[in-house]
């Protein structure tokens, strides 16, 4: 009989099922914080908003970034930290919200840029899971995540608990009440039951030398972030791309012996990428999709999300079964999703 | 005699020994008029830079986003342009400046995102290859890159040419000569007179199945327009990290049989990359460093670039060792570079 306390991936595996509560969690304890937090910012009438990050965070930051831009109305970016840290740029900050996101809250840079970004004149707003942690401290306000935790290296309940705090901060901000993302925790659980079926797709997966993942609009920092949970979990190259840029040069990589992962939004996203859809299918390509039944139908294979959701909380749901993947692929490859070489879980980059 | 109309990548290895002809061009022929349009648009007093582009010139644009934040002191994002299209959104950009970067001029999704931006108050310039292009009609400003009919699939020319009208303009926002662009066109030449060394580094990759690339700061930029040449040409999965992200989780890819290709800038991006490098080395990663010679002497192998030049020029020169590369793998794998699998030359994304 094998020991639980070493079976591969039982970290990842617990925090993975973790998910649903948090996200209950979330809106039952955290969103009348962030509702409160979310009206001082507006009341502070921020023109424009910067978002940092790194790693899994920096996909959560980039669901945000199309969050602001489409329902807030506001223009967003991406900050590059080196710009900051390395090279001491200074830009005028006056009107601009900084939205730094990072699990721990401890990365040495992190807490720089943002330390840098108030004393330019930024409303400085840290999302963690950790309220005593040094962002939190630098930062004006800060937003708890509430996801306990998290001890296995891939980010998983963390990942799915900066989306919704982030998706009810924009919410906030715009006077929205954020209820259609009450949907969600019942919505993951059943996702989640459905492991068998990823398992099953994992099989597909087991000797690739290299997958494409591709998306569009509010599904394409799905598409970052399965690439990055695949990567550091199975060490496939995973390459993502926007369906827009994988038509300017890319697609000349996907032929039919390199798989293809479609994320297809049920909505305006996945609209725009059905030419993408058709190219790849022309091409022959294997392609597996996560969306509704009918796109997953005209695929190779695939996993069917529920209808019915609202497209700009669909991230929440999209990646669950991509990060079942990641964790079904990495074990059917005789590896440890637990114990990716070489990584250290707050990793101090200056 | 095989027959010079015939040889598999000619037309790209023409349209990269032009590079420093165009380079001298721009400086001779375009920076009068790019100083112009800089001085009016400074005259605007713009707060921020919203910066809209997709492959090789997303790559572009994203330089001009250092410039933009460590010289001219200016927040700056890049567009994540299917907001507009694909959603509708109508940010309020006053007080905005929208530079669209794009080859051709003719992709419609740029053109109608910068027709958009503009109706939503938004100072736009066009920076394209193409005067008479509907983009350059839509913008209230334009800079003509100045390279001439680029033919090849894989652009080359117009990269490094995009990248000293950026420079220019934001040395031109900010009231600077651009005077330490002068030494460019002739370290250019000289680059590439090397080319039987890149051939000596393209065997290296011959039968590689995958790439990792990396830098950061101001030689982040060239990292992902190495990675996406080397795709488009070779159809190796080259996946391009910013140093501090490599850290965050995909180092766990990194092993003795994938090999790293490191751009280390000489200066402030280059510090920041040594812990990096010191992390490949110290997993025994295959590492090839295009850089200066100590650098190099510290790698696996590389190609020495000159010493001396100003850190925020020098991505105008690294990428071309770089492009040299691209063409000499595919080469050696029997491929034509001119020939990329399935890709049109303007792109028709919407």
């Amino acid at each position: 009989m094998s020991d639980p306390q070493t079976v591969p991936g039982r970290i990842m595996a617990a925090e993975m099922a973790e998910q649903p509560a948090v996200l209950q969690r979330i809106l039952d304890e955290g969103a009348p914080r962030i509702r409160e937090i979310a009206g001082e910012i507006a009341a502070r009438k921020p023109r424009f908003v910067l978002l940092t990050a790194r790693g899994t965070s920096d996909n959560a930051a980039l669901y945000a970034k199309y969050l602001i831009e489409i329902l807030l109305g506001k223009p967003a970016g991406l900050t590059s930290m080196s710009t900051t840290t390395a090279y001491g740029a200074k830009p005028d900050l006056t009107d601009v919200l900084v939205v730094t996101v990072s699990q721990s809250g401890g990365s040495p840079d992190l807490v720089a840029s943002t330390k840098a970004a108030r004393e330019a004149g930024a409303i400085t707003l840290a999302v963690t899971n950790n309220a005593a942690s040094p962002l939190a401290e630098v930062s004006e306000f800060h937003i708890d995540v509430l996801a306990g935790p998290e001890k296995a290296l891939p980010a998983t309940k963390t990942y799915t608990a900066e989306l919704l705090a982030l998706y009810l901060l924009v919410e906030g901000l715009r006077g929205g009440d954020g209820e259609r993302a009450r949907v969600l925790p019942g919505l993951a659980a059943g996702i989640l039951a459905r492991q068998p079926e990823v398992k099953a797709l994992a099989e597909r997966y087991r000797f690739a030398q290299r997958l494409v993942i591709t998306s569009r609009g509010y599904g394409y920092p799905t598409a970052r972030e399965a690439a990055l949970k695949l990567m550091e979990t199975t060490y496939i190259p995973a390459t993502p791309f926007s369906g827009a840029d994988l038509l300017h040069g890319p697609l000349a990589m996907v032929d039919n012996v390199s798989p293809v992962i479609a994320i297809v939004p049920d909505g305006k996203g996945g609209e725009a990428l059905q030419p993408v859809l058709d190219r790849l299918r022309g091409r022959g390509a294997d392609l597996v999709v996560v969306g509704q039944q009918a796109q997953v139908d005209a695929a190779s294979a695939g996993f069917a999300l529920p209808p019915g959701v609202p497209e700009e909380v669909q991230p929440v749901l999209e990646i669950l079964p991509l990060q079942l993947l990641a964790y079904e692929v990495t074990i059917a490859r005789g590896q440890d999703p637990d114990a990716p070489r070489a990584l250290a879980k707050v990793t101090e980059t200056r």
